[in-house]
């Protein structure tokens, strides 16, 4: 099938493109020694996460435990759940994830640990554990002071193995000098604080961190020795406006049709917030909500359900008519994919693969 | 099941709400002689559908073609796609909902009313058109001077039945004075529009318009006969916002657990962009993302994908602790209910129905 062929919305994924960013980011995880646990939250698909696996990756990572059930058919030896899981029924099925593969859970708190050691010693099996820490999010995470009490208590309870400390850098926004400077922060911070636990008797496996911002980054902060990327796969205006990558570097898109030209020096698409979703840009640069590939200069500056507003500029007569198609690179790739049932995979103009987004929709 | 039994996060439709609401606008409808088309974009739900049918709705409204396939299975007699239809698949599978029951499509542009003219033609069938004027909103629309001779276009087409004029005053956001006067305003533009229509021989059926802010005021606008509501099944935090309900009339919130007090004076709930939606307030009365029912004072100010951050107070120490439920009135129910798989029907405590929605992720 043609691209030509597809009705819209339809979100493509430019394959070459997405290829290159597969490799690029193996690549530099391979040259710097890092752990590559690539956060699947982005794509939802466990094909993908298998190419992943396939270029080196040690293990995935999911935000919840339906996503986990979902990624086991890419047959990891290694899922992540970056998340604290609480809820019986949760439990529960972490724990049969956990009877497939070696599962690791993120957590900050007390009552996470104990009821995930309940759960885990009731099976038998035994869960690792990542105790996380706040450097600077303020989202969640203990604070650096009471991260040692948390590493005791995980230690102490039964059915868990302590396997490090993660953190969660997202309060860098963008590679700007705010940002750089927090990078150095960074560089500080987190063997100050890994160097406090060793001293006290607990060397950590696994320290944890990056951020798309920072990721290429990562090999600067000491003792750092795994990263967990999302959004390298597809990249975004949300990336490309941090200065993490190229416009050439965003393999998505989302086709779409222009349905009315009735207001003048507008374009209406047929997408709004439930084909892009109303994510604004991370950085707060602007307040527009994608890019468009033909018109880079038009603003989409407004959407509803299933429209998008774009101003074509003042001075000129539209030069698009209703039918036309033109593609948008959202802001934020990961809440978009979640809004569609498949992704397009293309290239010269033919699609070449359809995946099902199997982890769309799972929201525990 | 009980509501304490779900696992989090879970949409919850409170039913003792949700029928009130149903029956107070099929009441007003009736009342004021209006005929009824409930929008289903906000609950995506057959049998939901089929409950405003039963309750006396003449139709059903759907924003997209593979809606209205899903809507077939409530059984209306009218189906109206608010939405100009363009695509040869789109229009190929609109023609087959055509051939079970009377469709109508909006539109506004000759390019959208040529391709549907072709395709029912080849196949035979009559499609009903509402032409769409603006007026005020600036999305979609012709001006009014420009509806005349859309209609003639229309008029001349083989294969449809222009039925009459649609209009969306969403530029109307709220019941205050800019919004009273607004309703006011339409009130004189939209009987002129439909004389005009008249004067030339143009006589329509139907004349549908309406908004959720103005829903309660459509019998003040001379000429209109149909509305077509969609969120006041449920209600949202913008209905509230926007003066046309109160909180006790919100059928909707989302269950969530507390996943982490790590930072003072702050909870963070299982959801966020995934489950809520990131929509603002339409009126931009605040920057806020829901409203939590157990602590109206709370202010959940911000989200990533799958963490609600909420400021529960400078002053005191958190009254919650991790493993805590609350529930989150969402802005948008709309585009909330766009993420779940299922509603979950709740009466006293416990899951009376569950429905799945069957119409999530129809994105044309």
């Amino acid at each position: 099938m043609l691209v030509s062929e597809l009705e819209t919305p339809a979100l493509l994924i430019d394959l070459d493109i997405m290829e290159r960013n597969l490799e690029r980011v193996a690549t530099y995880a391979r040259e710097h020694g890092l752990r590559l646990r690539p956060h699947t939250k982005t794509h939802k698909t466990p094909e993908l996460a298998r190419k992943q696996l396939d270029l080196g990756a040690a293990g995935l990572a999911v935000a919840k435990t339906t996503e986990a059930e979902v990624m086991l058919e890419a047959h990891p030896d290694d899922m992540l759940v970056a998340y604290p899981v609480l809820g019986q029924q949760k439990l529960e099925r972490l724990i049969r994830v956990a009877q497939a593969t070696q599962v690791t859970v993120a957590l900050d708190s007390d009552q996470a640990a104990c009821g995930l050691s309940a759960a885990a010693v009731r099976a038998g099996v035994t869960i690792g554990v990542l105790t996380e820490v706040d450097v600077g999010l303020h989202r969640v995470g203990v604070k650096p002071a009471q991260l040692l009490a948390l590493v005791r208590a995980v230690c102490a309870l039964p059915g868990l193995r302590w396997e490090g400390v993660t953190f969660y850098p997202g309060h860098i926004k963008a590679l700007d000098d705010a940002g750089l400077a927090a990078i150095d922060q960074l560089a500080v911070d987190v063997p100050a604080i890994i160097t406090q636990l060793k001293a006290e008797g607990f060397e950590p496996r696994i320290v944890s961190g990056g951020s798309t911002p920072a990721l290429f980054h990562s090999h600067r902060i000491p003792m750092l020795n795994e990263i967990r990327p999302g959004t390298y796969i597809f990249n975004d205006r949300n990336t490309v406006e941090c200065g993490a990558c190229a416009w050439d570097d965003c393999a998505v898109s989302i086709l779409t049709t222009v349905v009315s030209t009735a207001v003048d020096h507008q374009m209406v698409l047929d997408g709004g917030s439930k084909t892009f979703s109303s994510d604004r840009l991370s950085t707060g640069g602007d307040a527009l909500f994608g890019r468009i590939v033909e018109a880079p200069a038009a603003r989409f500056h407004k959407m509803n359900e299933e429209h998008a507003y774009v101003d074509i500029g003042g001075g000129k007569p539209s030069a698009f008519r209703v039918g036309d198609r033109v593609r948008v690179i959202p802001n934020h790739v990961c809440v978009a994919v979640n809004l569609h049932e498949r992704l397009y995979g293309v290239r010269n103009g033919a699609v070449e693969t359809v995946w099902e987004v199997k982890g769309r929709g799972k929201l525990w």
